[in-house]
């Protein structure tokens, strides 16, 4: 084994591997890296494990074994460790690389500034392309390696000019009369998730960056840029379920069980709120046993009707296909869906009430509830998320409980409200 | 809007807007697009709404508005037409495009052959630098352009050669002797998810593929898999909504009832499946009400648990890092982190029925069950998975459904009929 993972694999196999292995298995293997990679296996890593390898190492360790890492995962292994370990690892490092570095510490991971590098290569926009091509051969060319900026005499970005224009210009040409002045250049403040959107509307491999006055600071790539669009989808899913996208499924069991606990909690309290509702209707319960049985159905139905228009909401609105503007169009239209599919299941659970319980009475007081438990729950489906985002609350966090909240609580409450009035 | 949707906005843009509106209004703007752009923003549309503007346009307006759309969006969009119309519309098109489509419509939309492109540059390995400089001079090249492939004088994929390597070698070198052995080759019959992982593993803007004897057959480009990576999050988290990812939100009501009512039917038949358990114990539930009230409590705790489990194999198996190889591993593990979590929210729950009930066998009968279900979910959560790919089924799309079924009967069996045994 220590052959193979000295010499077969790459940085990117070796931080797979050790993302596939129980925590203890990992230290163990860490020790097999080669010094020399181990930055860069690092810093392909899931923050979660970067944090635990990160904490057992000195400062002088960080500094030798991350000389090859790029400045933009540089920083973001910085921005993880304790501020202490941090700065007295910058005071280590050779000035040039600290100084690149430092620079990009001063944006938040989560930006354009955070995602980028500055290792691009710039070139004015009044010079020929034969001087390009000599500037070129002289420079350590970044990858991937697809346009070069253009700028003016200040360094503001201009546009620019891909690769294969430079290799069909002639030499005697001027930049300016070829580049392009796509693409448009991303702040540095800009959120990742817009950056991420503008890469796949635009079909773009790198984007330039700049800084408030529009000085050209660095270049995103679409390689950070996947990662980006990955740890938001992760974020999603994981997040539905009261995750952490960056949770480590090889985590120690108590650690996991910990990070777990706190939905478990929250789902206790909601279940606890509902279970109050029905407690209130006990007196028709010991008369009316099926009521007890039919209960969860009526919440369950709305709880699955509630989350696929919240599911579909949230994806529109990371999407940007739905907003403010189209919301009163989006809350007509799952309505509509809601009293179509509301009446038709209303229907057929009316019927194999009746058929059950032998009970017309019954059948109608359910139907009627699973009508207005579905539409209340397409209701708060559409309009939750928008509510929660206007808060600064993660939809994807919390609107599936809160949703089922509402849909177990009026589930119970319309059907054991009704039922206490008609059947009693 | 006229002016403004003809001049100021980019084909994606467009798609986007088109994407955002009602599907009325879809039909009204799609005739204000300028018909030499209609090609582009048909590829960028989602595949719902590129069916919907497919199926009202003859064979003859599609070759005519498809004229400048790249070879893979073309086979992409003749794969979504009746068998009828596209063969009538390959018939209509030039020749050396259609020539072109026809080799990639033999690849499965969802392989690296559907991915993949047709307009790849390859140079053979014994040539020189300058050659290659000059035969570049002369042809079209395909955006990004970032590597150029090495082949050999049987067309075999050898490995490729970065343009800035090119650019900074020597015009009398040749071509092996700067040229890299990565990237690997991808087949054309590799599934779009494991190129996906590929170009995220090793960070590729664009990767050669190759047939069942290594002939290099085309390429594949960052921004196609951007779109997979997409897709592929889109499809887990909405099918666990049982929707389908290309569900356009903005469908007319009718048919998004539709699309949503298969779903609730199947829930509906799962919720009657636990009412069933219930039912069976209704005489207990006569006799004492707070296990009516009590029993929700219990089948919700399981299914959070379960769900949590459940969604990190999910994503853990998408990724590569749970394998069957450290499967047993898992269980032991969730099973501990179920352990846990059951002990302790048991006594929480027991707590709190003890001070809303007073009753400490009450307590202790209620405890015991959720000790029980969230075992039985997080192993059921860690299986399913793995069971469910077995038989080809997708676990985003059926996991849930059958992780909660499971737990609301366990819950319900376990609660009421300990209750039954020990407190009647
Ligand atoms: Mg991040
Ligand atoms: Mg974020
Ligand atoms: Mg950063
Ligand atoms: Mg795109
Ligand atoms: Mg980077
Ligand atoms: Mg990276
Ligand atoms: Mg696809
Ligand atoms: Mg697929
Ligand atoms: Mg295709
Ligand atoms: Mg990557
Ligand atoms: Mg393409
Ligand atoms: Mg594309
Ligand atoms: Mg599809």
């Amino acid at each position: 084994i220590e052959d193979l993972f000295r010499d077969q694999l790459s940085v990117a196999d070796m931080a797979h591997l050790l993302e596939s292995i129980p925590s203890r298995l990992r230290d163990v293997l860490w020790g097999y890296i080669d010094e020399d990679l181990q930055g860069e296996v690092l810093a392909n890593l899931h923050e979660d494990i970067q944090q635990g390898i990160l904490k057992r190492m000195s400062p002088e360790e960080f500094v030798e074994t991350t000389q090859d890492v790029d400045a933009d995962d540089l920083a973001d292994l910085l921005q993880q460790m304790p501020v202490k370990s941090s700065s007295q690892a910058l005071l280590l490092m050779p000035h040039d690389s600290r100084r690149k570095v430092e620079g990009l510490l001063a944006f938040p991971e989560d930006t354009a500034g955070g995602l980028m590098n500055t290792d691009m290569i710039s070139v004015r926009a009044d010079v020929t392309i034969e001087t390009v091509l000599r500037y070129l051969r002289k420079k350590q060319l970044p990858t991937p390696f697809d346009v070069i900026w253009v700028v003016d005499r200040e360094s503001r970005y201009l546009g620019s000019l891909a690769v294969s224009k430079l290799l069909q210009s002639k030499p005697e040409q001027i930049v300016e009369s070829v580049m392009a002045d796509t693409p448009q250049a991303i702040p540095a403040t800009a959120d990742e998730e817009e950056v991420a959107q503008i890469f796949e509307r635009y079909d773009l491999v790198s984007a330039p960056v700049v800084d408030e006055s529009g000085l050209l600071i660095g270049r995103i790539t679409v390689d950070d840029v996947v990662d980006v669009i990955i740890e938001t989808a992760d974020h999603n899913m994981m997040s539905m379920a009261g995750l952490d996208e960056e949770d480590d499924p090889f985590a120690p069991v108590v650690r996991s069980s910990r990070d777990r606990a706190v939905w478990l909690g929250i789902n206790m309290a909601t279940a606890f709120i509902a279970a109050a509702v029905m407690s209130r209707f006990e007196a028709s319960i010991a008369q009316i046993v099926a009521l007890a049985v039919l209960s969860p159905v009526v919440a369950s139905m709305g709880g699955i009707a509630g989350s696929q228009t919240l599911t579909l909401m949230i994806r529109g609105m990371a999407t940007g296909h739905i907003t403010r503007a189209n919301l009163s169009w989006m809350i007509m239209r799952e309505l509509g869906v809601g009293l179509i599919n509301g009446s038709l299941w209303a229907l057929v659970i009316g019927s194999i009430t009746v058929i059950w319980y032998g009970e017309l009475s019954l059948a109608m007081v359910i139907a009627s509830a699973i009508l207005v438990n579905i539409c209340i729950a397409v209701l708060s489906g559409t309009l939750l998320p928008f509510f929660l985002k206007s808060v600064d609350v993660d939809p994807a966090l919390s609107g599936s409980v809160i949703l089922t909240t509402l849909t177990d609580v009026f589930g119970f409450l319309t059907f054991l409200g009704l039922a206490t009035i008609f059947l009693l």
